[in-house]
């Protein structure tokens, strides 16, 4: 083995084995990744929750993680109907079972009857199981009234995220990534900045007008598009309706104006409207990006290239864990589409289970169903309970003196804008740390509340946020809020803000 | 909305809108990517397969895709107690059923406990629910005969192809992506050429010996390690053990030399060992990387980043569509081990029901339990089925004129070398074709019968030889071998190569 000797001798001449991978090494893409929502203020969430745990003791008895948009952590029961069709399809034995209602069992064998050898343990094709995109198809047509959705533009995904960083891989350009920009709003979910840090894109900000409840402004789009065209080719614009964290709702006006924007400078469009279902003020309706670009003309209709994404993890279901999702892509070059197939294809598929769980979410009980009734019962409880939570949430924050909250027109979010004192800006900035990182730090440590600081998600400079969920149950939302209040108006005091 | 009018009149004087995505303007690295296994030819047999539903007639009545592990879909059962665990947790009801076990329903528990909320639809933590990854870490433990495994090192993944990407994007760096060579075997698993297409990385080839029933030959790794030396920096190397699709078993004296490559040239080794349940011929053994670099000395043991991987898709679970898998990673920078965690927590977390039945996986039925007996009699019946179905396929095809196959020592596959006339490949050659997707689509034209190319593996230049499951039901084993044997001879009477 002469070689192997020679390398040895070359290599290991008294010198210690260094680690190859290491923060000089890593990928510096990687490395310029932040996410927020799971963070260092929810790292440190978990230390004093293990602290707690282990008989330490704080000022508080438990850590509520409100950092999140994760229901049934916070004690959300889940649909009995959606439950019982997974069930069925893992173990089919069950299908003898007189405990489970005929509609289950018939869409769990239709279900099964799509895999691979009846069984939720093969592999689905790569775009998902065809039955599942024939149901979803059938409930987009149903949903905007009618307007035609092809089962062959469907691709189930691993929750929304993976769908949203799919088509991103399209269009950031490998070694052009640098010229290519992404559009996004600000305030965003971090998802976003962080595929673009990964794909070393270029992030452009649009910003949404917090005095107009958070409104996209088209004139701010066309400011935003021009500044960036100095620098790089901006691609794609990326919408999140209803929109997180800031929780507005998009009239259709509005929509249409974007949908023009895009049409004019041949911009991708993505739609992110995992929140479709939590609309909760009265005055608000969800409108898809996909009927009003039907509305608008076959001009429209036939030419901007839109995604859109939705997932089994929000809405009325909140199936997090099932990584259940699809999105609908509309307008996409053929060719395109065989390579995203392909692209798809070397993950092989999307959960089987979150595929189910998608299935039942777009093919609920029927009305002449037997589990009509109790599937009904159940979703209204929750997004009731939710409209009142986004009511309560609202109310309470702005009766604080230093803290203004847009109403929580939709999703699972409130993000009131917090009044820092200067004194508590100047002692953050000597910690190197961001003024409203300082502010839920301290919050979290005095009070057991976790939330997200507003700088996570990106907001006018000068600004200070937090995102909070309004997810606990309306007697620990009202402790929170209560101690939220409490909180603030100490930290106002203790830097001489108040008298 | 004066902005809007200038941009619109600079952008639209009579130009027809133009898509924004096309291949000219598609990521470049995406259009590099290549799977086979879901390639062009598992595209043609899925539309053979359309016009057969529809009554359209060939010479054979069915498809037989023998073209991925996908054991489930060719008719294997699933493990009942898997599946029993997995139901009690997605529908906790079934808490009461008499006819769930007690030691599936303690299981299910514990479970549900790790989760948030107690609900298989909460995200865990990103790296898995912490009950399971010490599951897991005990199983290691055990599997290793008391090497030590730190639950903090272990991920639960989607899949294993999920553990295998995000490992590689922390090795390869952006911008300097094409410097960084990955080292993997020829054959191998296209997840691996693809993920080093999409990142833009070295693709660094070292052959494995098919004359040596394709063992690694340590004087190849030196070979291609100072070749690739000249143009890139090779800075992991991964190995398939055992072989897939070659489906070698490595021995011990193989897998210490490849540590002590890796030891001496700084390397991170990723040893992909999702095949560990798969070995079926008795002088062979699975060792893993881990215990083999233990034994070795602290030295190594203290030293060597390694990441090794495994999955609920195969063994004798076979459960592909939970995307169940996870990954150990020692010896990693704690610095780096922080950045991995924030990348994998901007995808949130691996799907619960797969975490699940990684859980059952590592934490079978004890020998004391009601449901071990019925355990183990599944188990061993897939893996007896496995080494017989083995055994057959390499007797069956080593009988045919102008077949060579290797032993199937372990995995799911047989990987024979053929032998394509002269004629043959000047014919493949005139349509643009490789020989092998020549052969394999005449194949599939012919018989129904669906393998892929040896050319979507990588083999030595001039061989030829084609993948192929040994997962159909031994009876339906026998119908494709004897297919295959016909169509080969007829193949080469046809090409003047048999008299």
């Amino acid at each position: 083995m002469t070689l192997r000797a020679k390398v040895s001798a070359g290599r290991l001449n008294g010198k210690m084995r260094e680690k190859t991978l290491t923060m000089d090494t890593l990928n510096p893409q990687v490395k310029a990744v932040e996410y927020a929502v799971r963070g260092p203020i929810v790292i440190k969430a978990g230390e004093i929750e293990k602290y707690l745990e282990e008989g330490g003791t704080k000022p508080f008895s438990e850590v509520i993680k409100a950092n999140i948009g994760d229901a049934h952590a916070m004690g959300q029961q889940p649909i009995t109907f959606l439950r019982q069709v997974v069930a069925l399809c893992t173990f089919p034995e069950l299908m003898d079972s007189p405990s489970f209602p005929e509609d289950a069992k018939w869409r769990a064998q239709r279900i099964l009857q799509g895999c691979g050898g009846h069984s939720l343990g093969s592999y689905s094709a790569s775009p998902g199981v065809e039955c599942i995109r024939k149901d979803i198809a059938a409930y987009i047509e149903q949903r905007d009234e009618g307007v035609p959705s092809d089962w062959e533009n469907i691709y189930l995904t691993t929750g929304a995220s993976d769908g949203i960083m799919t088509i991103l891989r399209l269009l950031v350009s490998g070694k052009d990534s640098s010229r290519t920009g992404v559009m996004i709003p600000i305030p965003q979910y971090p998802l976003y900045s962080a595929a673009i840090s990964e794909m070393d894109a270029v992030q452009v900000n649009y910003y949404l007008d917090e005095d107009n409840c958070w409104a996209l402004d088209i004139n701010e789009l066309y400011r935003a598009y021009q500044a960036a065209k100095l620098h790089c080719q901006p691609r794609v614009i990326c919408i999140i309706n209803p929109g997180n964290p800031t929780g507005q709702v998009q009239s259709k006006k509005c929509i249409e104006e974007v949908l023009h924007f895009a049409y004019e400078e041949n911009l991708f469009v993505m739609s992110d409207e995992v929140y479709q279902d939590n609309v909760y003020t009265p005055d608000c309706q969800f409108h898809s990006f996909k009927k009003v670009l039907y509305e608008m003309g076959p001009e429209y209709f036939n030419s901007v290239e839109l995604a859109s994404f939705h997932s089994s993890s929000k809405g009325y279901m909140g199936e997090c864990g099932f990584r259940g999702g699809y999105m609908e892509v509309i307008n996409m070059d053929p060719e395109v589409k065989a390579q995203l197939v392909k692209l798809l294809s070397v993950r092989l598929c999307p959960p089987l289970a979150g595929q189910a769980a998608m299935d039942v979410i777009v093919n609920p009980p029927q009305s002449d169903e037997h589990s009509y009734k109790q599937f009904h019962q159940e979703k209204s409880s929750v997004l009731g309970a939710l409209a009142d939570k986004a009511k309560l949430t609202e109310q309470i924050l702005n009766a604080v003196p230093g803290i203004k909250c847009n109403p929580v027109q939709g999703a699972m979010y409130a993000f009131p804008r917090i009044f820092i004192p200067p004194k508590a800006v100047e002692e953050a900035k000597a910690l190197g740390m961001q003024p409203d990182m300082f502010y839920c730090l301290r919050l979290l440590e005095e009070t057991g509340i976790c939330v997200v600081p507003g700088s996570g998600f990106g907001q006018k400079d000068g600004t200070h946020h937090f995102r909070m969920t309004i997810l606990p149950s309306i007697e620990k939302l009202k402790v929170l809020l209560g101690k939220v209040r409490d909180f603030h108006i100490s930290f106002l005091k203790e830097y001489s803000a108040l008298e």
